[in-house]
């Protein structure tokens, strides 16, 4: 039995999220199938973590065991034909036995774009999330830096997951935030993420830009623990989750 | 009776092309349409150039005229909502009615993309030529340098559109080429452009690359005035018309 880490690429606008779903088209549902005929054996995912529909991927992974003698390293080349467009296997490797794409991720890094002009963006539309209002760039920077270090994200979940509420602590190493033109892209690097938590911060910190919240009331945010609290969800198809480090 | 200026900017993935031909969607086609629904009249668009099937446009211009007392300056946010996703409308202005978004034509700017890994790309293949192929991206650089200045450019245009010569004469201010990461990007100004004339210079750098064509040979092939001399014709869907100059 060997132990497989794929690196996965994948544009989300097709597909109802990374998670399998009966009768729904998923990411992992697609590539469990092209796996699982190629190896012809069951073939199941474990993933860094799921991607809501929408969401794309720069540098998803995802581990499987599988009986087999084939050179790892070629099968990007003997799937990628198999696979549609908008998923590709970018890299793949034997792994220890015990290494988990989830439970041995150390960092994650998503990316967010936002696309602050007065008319939604033709070309790129699949790729940022439309805000025509005018922003305070500034007051988003300073923003951006009350999520840093360790907190309780509670307020940044979209449900509670956990009973216990010490599940809900992460780690946040940074959010930049630059700007090209019409285009905000943002970064965060944490240590994990809970269940809409990159959406709720982005969207909180566009809240910032249109003067709905101050940025010093991020402190305040954080410490009540409460979903209320925070601004809105940003959309879906403005977020890439951009690499796990290991 | 006034003349309007549109800038438009469209993803060209899902047209057949700028130009409006029956039983075919393009993109002419939906923006006249969508127009002359709004406006209560036939209307008829004059761009700075036709894009071919799969091609995009950041910047793309069209003038009409209309008889018609509405502020021009709100036509953008009267019709972008009719407008599909993938075509917007940036600005609208009057002009003159002496100007033509054809004939006034000073500079056009292109832009090439080409994503030179192993693996096509699941996020932008609609905006990308995927050539795996291993490119000396040195002799790319030194080749883009022999297109620069005036040239009859016959041996890269698909089909000889005027019989007498002089009209395949056009002049190339620059070509830039730039890469990051595995993409390569390259941006082409020039006073005006024949047909797949980008696409085939384009084409030509990348056998450059291959090492099919030595740098200098640019040099023989614009003398050759033939078609059959250059290379390849670069795929469309890497190609856009990033801004027109009047």
């Amino acid at each position: 039995m060997k132990r497989v880490l794929l690196q996965i690429e994948y544009k989300g606008t097709n597909y109802f999220g990374w998670q399998k779903q009966p009768n729904l088209i998923t990411v992992q549902g697609v590539l469990e199938d092209a796996l699982s005929n190629f190896f012809k054996q069951d073939i199941a995912l474990n993933s860094s973590g799921r991607t809501d529909a929408k969401v794309h991927a720069f540098r998803q992974y995802a581990h499987f065991d599988c009986d087999t003698n084939i050179d790892i390293s070629r099968l990007p080349y003997a799937l990628n034909s198999f696979l549609p467009n908008d998923i590709k296997i970018k890299d793949a490797k034997q792994v220890d036995n015990n290494f988990h794409a989830r439970f041995d991720a150390k960092k994650k890094i998503y990316q967010y774009y936002i696309n602050n002009s007065p008319f939604n963006c033709a070309l790129y539309n699949d790729f940022c999330f439309h805000v025509p209002q005018k922003l305070n760039l500034r007051k988003m920077k300073k923003a951006c830096g009350f999520f840093k270090g360790e907190h309780d994200f509670t307020s940044f979940c979209a449900k509670r997951e956990f009973e216990d509420k010490f599940h809900n602590i992460r780690k946040i190493y940074y959010i930049k935030m630059s700007t090209k033109n019409n285009i905000i892209k943002f970064e965060v690097c944490g240590n994990g993420f809970l269940y809409n938590m990159v959406r709720i911060i982005i969207g909180t910190i566009i809240d910032v830009g249109k003067g709905k919240i101050a940025p010093q009331e991020i402190k305040k945010i954080l410490l009540s623990k409460d979903r209320a609290s925070a601004g809105q969800t940003a959309e879906p198809q403005g977020l890439i989750l951009f690499d796990v480090k290991y």
